[in-house]
């Protein structure tokens, strides 16, 4: 309504130009953008990756696990929203930076079930990003994610994440739901 | 570091009571509850229903619908990332209000795999909300829902939900993902 | 850390190319910028100036003056945190719609010390912002506005404005003071 | 409108009784409250005036200042929007830690005109804020601060705080502009 209104009158205005504009000094936390979105993503691909690759080398992938859930996720600060591909019943939520770490790779007597996804010989992550949704300090992603096994196989789930930029400007996973896509002829 | 430091000196400060505490005019968006994010889940449920028994008594369950997505998604401001439990393929993700009244009662032609989700026959759901997530105007949700048929039968879907809320203090829904668990024996 | 780690792997990874980023939908609030700033100061200056041609030109600079602040203040949702340049005493802060027209245009017997700002021959203003911070949905400026009289005098005031971008992407303001520079010789 | 469509139907709906809701694990920054910028204004008084005692008492004023500002200011992360109440001229705005340094205790060559506000004998100060807005991670506060002398006088100026929460939970100054109230017989 503004607008309509100004534009009856004309005067001479003093106008703000563009090279003062420049010499604005302008702080605050930066938008999340989805190049932002699209390096986080691949952060975690990244990350997966060089999990996988220490345990078929003999290295330490546990530590390697744990060193990258706690830079990638949100755990110090909150329970993550977190749910992977194949839990399922009791221990479908996995809040705690422990019940993640036994999703990635296995070996916690707590979590019987878990086997490791990151030890399961995955040699590339191939993302596609449909949808994303950009609020102050928080973005949403919605795709799909492939996965390429050491047999050559492929398998395709859809993904989901939720991420918080900290005030390091890092964003950090408060929200990730990844699942197998419906088949209509189970 | 400053309580430390200030904790060294004693003062004769005058101390804003709680009395005066109670004089400040504050404004600004209300921050987003528990219960907020309960109303807004029990919200999508009986509009569920309500499609659903309108269907059932031969309302105008098409118009209901399309209400019912106006709002409580947040379609009119953004695409919305939403999964719902039986979409797959090209047509996984309803990011526009078409998708999305094309899945919950089914009849449009661009969506040929629709049949309607709220024509089934639901009388009752079951929330289980087990973690959230709230930051600014936004919020998280995960957990379980449980719908029952009719016929006497249930089915549990992992239920995530992402909200905002608008000028008007509505919570909208900008994120929906639901999905059959995870079967160990499929 | 996660960066220093996995430079640690070289792998085949599939990246997500450019296009594909391309194909992504992405919603919500969009971030405000110093342009944005900039425009939201402009408007405010055009308005003052709008109210103070349209009283020398004898028309309805009251309705008008009535129509600016609904446009560019917060007052419909809360609030507003002005401390106006000229105002003193009881009624320094004009948190209400009513406080903030008298100012502008006096004729309140509620604000008897107001005879109304925008009517005092102001010609032509020139802002010079010196610093922003924005974070999420909200933005502070501070700098120096001066204006120019009818008479060709000019008064310089220190201005800071916080703003809210609403749903429908305006800017409205929530803070404004407007203050005389400190005189060290007073 | 969801409200009034869904009251025409009654369901036996399994509703979400309050004690589940007990279980939610929720996380995220906890909102900003009234108690919360009462305490921040309080911590400024608070410092303050343990400079004024440890210039009285002989002490190392200038590193409790230090300590001081960068607890209680968010010069780490980006320039504040500081206007303090004696600034003019080419100096008027503080953006930097050390122009603020200076304005606290003076000695500084590069602000000539600082003789360091801290060290002008305060020995108390009582608050009154008025206003108050809150939106996601930021705040604003509007009123007034009066001084009380070691000589028994008093000085009240109009306080405007901008303050942001980090993730440790602190509120840090984002903006603070402190003004001599406007004097109609000046």
């Amino acid at each position: 309504m503004l607008k309509s209104l100004v534009l009856v009158f004309t005067f001479a205005v003093a106008t703000v130009s563009g090279s003062a504009a420049h010499h604005i000094k302008t702080g605050g936390p930066k938008p999340i953008t989805e190049a932002d979105l699209l390096a986080a993503q691949q952060s975690w691909i990244d990350a997966l990756l060089a999990i996988a690759e220490t345990h078929r080398s003999g290295g330490d992938y546990r530590t390697l696990a744990g060193d990258i859930i706690d830079a990638a996720y949100n755990y110090a600060h909150a329970p993550v929203l977190f749910k992977p591909t194949l839990t399922h019943g009791e221990q479908t939520f996995r809040y705690t930076r422990e019940g993640a770490l036994a999703y990635f790779v296995g070996g916690d007597p707590n979590f019987p079930n878990d086997s490791g996804f990151a030890l399961k010989g995955w040699v590339a992550v191939e993302p596609k990003t449909v949808l994303a949704y950009v609020e102050g300090n928080t973005a949403l992603t919605m795709g799909h994610f492939t996965f390429t096994n050491q047999d050559g196989s492929t398998v395709t789930v859809e993904k989901t994440f939720g991420y918080r930029r900290d005030d390091a400007g890092d964003l950090r996973i408060i929200l990730h739901k990844s699942t197998i896509p419906f088949n209509p002829g189970n």
